[in-house]
């Protein structure tokens, strides 16, 4: 184990990792912003949902995730996946004292605070990350005064994951957890995504919410946070790439990354791992 | 560990385990036909779905959720999953030679093979039950020239453990996936619920098949084939009652109990495991 950042070689990869392919939203933002740095993807699929699981639970879960990439030589580490970082953010870190660990939660706070503009704030997430009230307590403390309202979604999930990101049946469950939040005096002026798998949904949730209220996709505000952390410490150009490795059932894990990342490529190649 | 089915006391209870709260269909069906036999039901919600997970994965944890059954000490074990019957049966068939195992499919074929008028079976089931065939096997051995067609519903299983259960969504989602299969001369005559969450949302299917269709529940019919393997074995009057134990978050469950299933009482008691 490294006892510095900096003395972690520039040319490891950065980690990843979240229950299954949702995260892989934050990890197209990363190749986006930052082409050159290597990218080493876990989807703990074997044990998703992690978003109905208890803070115990998911927190030995995702420790154990933590470690798994950090024995393969990681030079940051994002935590995908917001019911994670909800709850076992400290626990990582304190585990790994000298590694960069990034959150999704706090990167989507970030970005809610900027974009709202009078601090009514709709935070649609998993049960798991709701109830923790990790959104409310970021929020909070980059703006005083701002009104949260976490929704837990859990359909969205399921309709990610088969890949029915839009349609009917997308907007009438939209309706069904949102519908009444962006109405009247009190109407949210901001929707944070607040699970990896939502941005799939966007054209749908920026449809139900109208035209005034700005969405903050929680893959872009990683992505900025990870290259000011990083910065000094870029990977030299050249060497990009995304090696994908899933805890459970590979081919469905390729197809389903072809399916919803057709920008990652056709058929690309998932490493077995038992955790 | 005993040396024949007889061997095993009668006032033992049956054992009974799915992935999450949907095998209680089953666990209630038991009830209503068996009052006297004391029910132990495990939901492995630590590790739920099932129905998406890699027939390798399954195997392990149902061999693992049997294992922890038996040693409480059970006369029978009904694997009310289907995900878990369809392919690790055998498995745990083999594990415990002398302990009298029964499987929801095997149940559900049988439904199936006498209620359908014409041999046009549709079953609606998780992506892991379809996958494994083990539903077009066990009818074929039942009903020969019958044609089966299985399809994944998988986002049923996440409106059930929701607690929608009807209206516009389950609507729109059942047509989704079983619209087009109804109608014309191939029209199915016979619905399979291949998954313990489904018969919750009966009233829906049985609207969108229309009423020419028989549902055959497999609640039902599991609860019938125990009847049959219990025989001369049944407990004693006036003992009967139903132990739960969740392998993660017993509140959550305990609500979902309560939502899902008011017949078995308010607040019910949950157990928590460690698989």
């Amino acid at each position: 184990m490294f006892t510095s950042p900096d003395a972690i070689p520039a040319t490891y990869p950065v980690g990843i990792f979240d229950s299954g392919v949702g995260g892989l939203t934050i990890a197209a933002a990363i190749r986006r912003s930052m082409p050159d740095e290597r990218l080493l993807y876990l989807g703990d699929v074997a044990r998703q949902p992690y978003g109905t699981k208890s803070p115990r639970t998911v927190t030995r879960y995702a420790v154990q995730a933590a470690e798994f990439l950090v024995e393969k030589g990681i030079k940051a580490l994002v935590v995908a996946c917001n019911t994670a970082s909800a709850v076992a953010l400290d626990a990582i870190a304190e585990r790994f004292p000298h590694l960069p660990v990034l959150g999704v939660v706090e990167a989507g706070a970030d970005g809610a605070a900027k974009a709202s503009a009078d601090g009514r704030i709709v935070v649609a997430a998993t049960e798991g990350t709701c109830r923790s009230q990790a959104y409310e307590r970021a929020i909070a403390r980059r703006r005083e005064g701002a009104r949260v309202r976490c929704v837990p979604c859990p359909l969205f999930v399921a309709l990610a994951e088969e890949g029915l990101t839009d349609g009917p049946i997308v907007d009438s469950v939209a309706r069904h957890y949102l519908g009444s939040l962006f109405d009247g005096s009190e109407a949210g002026d901001c929707l944070v995504l607040g699970c990896t798998h939502f941005p799939l949904l966007a054209p749908a949730l920026a449809r139900l919410a109208g035209p005034d209220v700005t969405l903050v996709d929680c893959a872009e505000a990683t992505a900025s946070m990870l290259v000011r952390r990083l910065a000094g410490r870029e990977a030299p150009p050249g060497g990009g790439g995304l090696q994908l490795i899933s805890t459970d059932a590979p081919e469905r894990f390729a197809r389903m990354v072809g399916k919803l990342f057709p920008a990652l490529g056709p058929a690309p190649e998932v490493e077995l791992a038992d955790l």
